[in-house]
């Protein structure tokens, strides 16, 4: 092992040599200490994990040295009326951030008091849009015209893997270039990998068959993954989910410690005006980004998809004398099983939500999780909203709404 | 602690209220083993750590049952030509996605070998902007005057904490709603809760000098946090920074394995018109929101801050016989100390950067990390947009630009 | 006529009630000679006029004191290969702008003499949503779903007008707000009024059925009419059109006094990397809105639908030795027949273009006009952005590109 | 004549050559004369006009045939009670769309009973914004600290034309592109003529002076100039106002046939839920779109720039027992003389408002003009709003709202 450290030290091999002269296990420990030596530091922390790199190596990480640790907390129970997750829920949230928790433990338990949250979904179907470039404007319709024309065969190509449906292509044209969005059911999975494969054969097919098509982007930004879209907002991806509840005026006053009026007052002006103001996508909520981060992480979600399974719009009514909240959320894409939701603290917190692995039906766990991202989210919505509106994050000493959103 | 957990189990009292009956350290064991009897399971992993939890709860979470272990994988070196990050750098990446740091180490090799990236910050200032609601539009207009003949006074009484300098403050009306836009120089803090402290101050100031003018929300949404926002695209939030590299033909050649003319069509196809008919928000890029994400949980960042901090426009242009690849990144919100960047795990991710707690003078490290983050995510987009342009997305076994963006 | 001058200018009676005592061709001239007095101004051109404003009144006009007359210009001939559009046309322009219709004229040259410009309408269907609410989620849900399950009773409630067919119901929903988006043929007809009227039943239909549900606006703004909206750039509204031109370089040379490498690097850097920055909504190209506008207006479109027919993406790519223009407008709203189409120069205009009244089959009078917008916004296009390559706009004499976009 | 004709039929000249064999008024009748016969139509009407079509030749329009007669209704008296509109105005309004103008006149009685509308201007500059290319990042900034630092130099050569003040010089950059917006004040016109004469001199003058940088479009579309934009929305371009009023319920009850309740549930089911889930930018609004281009067509202002003057938020809000509504459009890009204001019937409309040429002291009649066309638009909102508060637009037989936004 010394001898690894010392070529990587001295640059004779790279970091993603090391694995080729020793386990991935061990090659964990070359790194770290190599690097400890290049970077004259101490590694301590990052060198203490329970879990197994070397197994993880090129499925979840590469060029592992160790792990970060991510403090993980818990909120709720928080009562559910969903069509899939159905119940009293604890959500466990991995954060560095303090209040962040104590803030959605809060608003799930004005949720839970209330008789709990009703969520639907209201549209699935993970997506990937290939970028095809044709001749001109004519061509490009006669290829939109062969996808339609195509579809069941298409279908066949994409679905070997028994888990992925097919559900419809969404052609875009501009000028000559075509992009073909695929909508597809993935069950359980998040999905963007096996589409991804299933792709590959149509991709390979659509070429054959058509003279002058060329694919130059297996994924041309349409899709649209990791990027704020409209698209997304308004066709949906991963799982479209909205959910709301009405919290009664003595709620309000024990738990949330304000009033309806300056909630939706508070809620008008921020979420609203506000973000009308500052030209959000999406971004009509008070920190949505914040407990679906928190869950992402700890559920072993994709935490760069945040950046459209965050985006919600949330509404705040007067509702007799107490008050109406709802959030709809339009992109949340999150799976019960495969990628990060395999590893094992990951895996455990999927278990704490009773959704980790294949559902029965299949799907029905993934969909179990999207309905709890979206309760939590308008848990966090319910609280840092009245925290606000109590003025609370104006005085000092007040920790649950502090500096989110 | 049997006592405890049973207590617990019994729902006799909460997971907050563990702490008041023993040590906030033996609390995280009570609440993990009374939620394994909750939700039968067991969640051995969880429990397993070398953080001081107990020290971390409250200041960083809260009812904390354990960790998550994210895998940490390390790319580079790169080779930056910044101001505050000069030579060459170590990159520690958090992530469970497989090909995510072999592929951004892939971009830092031809980053490097064509000599470096070139850096620059652009703007700096950290905002928030509390939201006052005062009788009318000419009551609006008079306060944001007020606003602006009491800047120095103002920033008398924001400036408490000796890291913290107001710079400037942007009013915005929309009838009788006024938001003032507080942009500060938070040193090397990320700095939103300094600010948060500050403003109450300030707050206070402004309602008892300005009958009328209520402040009802601290945070208006035009701050923006953690919402994509237009105003933090124009205006900047925390830093906004832009990075280049020329990369010769035959780097191109030996390194990305395609041709300048294949990444220029491809990054037009999707950055550009991929991503002007998907409708986004400063999401003219491949997937920024990937290599930040995995920085930002690597060295205790706020993950929820990714929603601005991964806006991003990558531009691949021809130049010469090679390609020239430009990123600008207008919201970069991070910092070199604080929150989650005290934890041990991530302390050392700073260590490896060389940037953890304060810079010399003031700021420096921050500004520092930033400009690594930039050359990160130009690094990412090099190599995926390389790996769509040689087709390697479309054949399975390649693994460079697997499932991103 | 003296008398009720009188009486309006001492304001005893209003603008609109002049129509009560005498014709409403007189009514013009009280109403104009009144203003005259109240106003102290001569308005000598108003009064000059050809149309029977008598006649407009209320139809297209109200309180109207006689006319504006907008200078109308003559561009092309243009050659069109469209679908319905086919051959050459004139094509009338009405604006007050200096240089506009020579612009666009020089880029219809372009087009004609590289042997005319290809059109394909992508999508169909004007659209309005009117907006219901109802006492939450799960109502929502049941409401979507009954309105899908009696689409073809929609349908027959909707399509009492024998022009209108209702194509499709786009519901979204965010907590108890449902939309209904109905996306209709509306033949020859812009078909906003058709489509209201036949909303209305539709409307208390639904109403009726459906316990609790109460349709709170006719139009909620997911229509979306006279606001950028994503929605219509995603979904379209009226019909989304494409069009390219391939112009060799000896083309570009006479006729662009430029270089195809000059174009390409023009619409790149202020058509992509500048709308990007600036945070466009569909505002991918140079100054379509010009030529639109000026379409619009001559042919008694309705302006305010500029705000969506004129969103545009513009493409220039080099091509062989020339270079390849294309353009891509989601949402043109027009027609052949109706509102202002049937007054005078307007149906004039229309006869131009050899599109006015009912098409053969219906609806192709109205899709060969939207090939022709299409067609004249590309010819805009490629002239400015050519202007602004060769450097014109920087010189002081040239006229061609000059103020524009 | 008729051998001209007959030359111009035959295509032996060209529309734009008429004018060398003979005066720009004869040319307009052979140009008309000789489309009558190429496109086999009797332009009865559009040759009819008053106004001196030889003059407007080239200044107003390029190869004219007539006028487009756009029908001119009244609308008013509206009360202002802003900075420089004080008082009573008749509004005139050219559309060709039935009952538009009695809903505006509608919304005005509402306003004017309850006192008047306040009206602010929150900011002025009209803009233009060359884009440069350097070579890279690190020289982009140095042309930006150049520009910052030579800001007195660029503003003389800036200012040749008297009424044209250089405000400001704000800089972005993306990579290697550096866009200079240029704000001015441009007292009484509309400006973007004299801007971009001035940026002749002050372009060249850059490129002189720094070596390496080129100008390759002299408007990079961050100007933004009839595209709608965030930067625009955020930054303001032109003039930025605000207006508002206080409706009591009598007057609701009376004139607007509504409540309170309603209006405000309508304004934020359909003007915040629904454009927030169309995702619109600027698009806040029912319809200010509609008198925006009325009062634009009707005045000589450029309508393709209602792209951006149209963007406006619209709030209303329970306020006692009656209802206030305010609206902030960000960009109003118009003026009171030059260009199309000069022509006869447009003069004599911004004669009727009391702003035609030159303010006293300079700038004043441009501001007046954009308080009242703010103030329209408040009117209009309030009207279409009330309209479906009341279920009108659902009544086949009201015409006060239909077909409207």
């Amino acid at each position: 092992m010394d001898e690894l450290v010392n070529k990587l030290v001295k640059g004779k091999i790279g970091f993603h040599d090391v694995q080729k002269f020793t386990s991935p296990a061990e090659a964990v420990e070359v790194r770290r200490r190599s690097l400890e030596q290049l970077t004259n530091n101490k590694l301590e922390h990052i060198g203490k994990y329970s879990i197994d790199l070397g197994f993880a190596t090129n499925r979840n990480i590469d060029n592992p040295i160790g792990v970060t640790q991510v403090p993980l907390g818990i909120a709720g129970p928080v009562k559910l009326n969903g069509e899939y997750a159905k119940g009293s829920f604890y959500v466990p949230l991995a954060t560095t951030e303090g209040a962040l928790v104590a803030s959605v433990n809060r608003g799930m338990r004005a949720i839970s008091e209330s008789g709990g949250c009703s969520v639907r979904i209201l549209h699935e179907g993970m997506t990937r849009a290939p970028l095809f470039k044709v001749r001109n404007v004519s061509e490009a319709v006669k290829l939109r015209d062969w996808a339609n024309s195509n579809f069941y065969k298409l279908k066949e190509l994409m679905e070997e893997d028994k888990f992925l449906k097919l559900k419809e292509v969404q052609p875009f044209i501009t000028g000559r270039h075509l992009f073909l969005r695929f909508v597809c059911d993935t069950s359980d999975a998040m999905g963007m990998n096996m589409i991804t494969i299933g792709l590959q054969r149509v991709v390979e097919f659509i070429e054959k068959e058509n003279r002058g098509a060329r694919c130059i982007a297996l994924s041309g930004n349409m899709c649209t993954d990791k990027k704020p879209s409209a698209v997304n907002f308004i066709l949906g991806r991963g799982r479209s989910v909205t959910a709301d509840v009405a919290i009664p005026k003595k709620i309000v006053d024990k738990v949330l410690k304000t009033t309806p009026k300056k909630i939706v007052e508070v809620n008008y002006g921020k979420n609203f005006i506000g973000s009308a103001m500052a030209g959000v996508l999406g971004g009509f909520n008070a920190h949505v980004a914040n407990p679906i981060a928190a869950l992402y992480i700890a559920c072993g979600q994709d935490p760069a998809q945040i950046m459209n399974s965050a985006m919600a719009i949330t509404s705040a009514e007067e509702e007799g004398d107490g008050v109406y909240f709802s959030i709809f959320m339009p992109s949340i894409e999150s799976g019960a099983l495969g990628g990060g939701m395999n590893l094992p603290t990951q895996k455990e917190a999927l278990q704490i939500l009773g959704c980790y692995g294949p559902g029965e039906p299949a799907g029905n766990n993934a969909r179990k999780f999207s309905e709890i991202a979206c309760a939590t989210a308008l848990a966090g919505e319910i609280s840092l909203i009245s925290a606000l509106a109590a003025g609370q994050l104006a005085r000092a000493h007040d920790r649950l709404g502090r500096g989110k959103g």
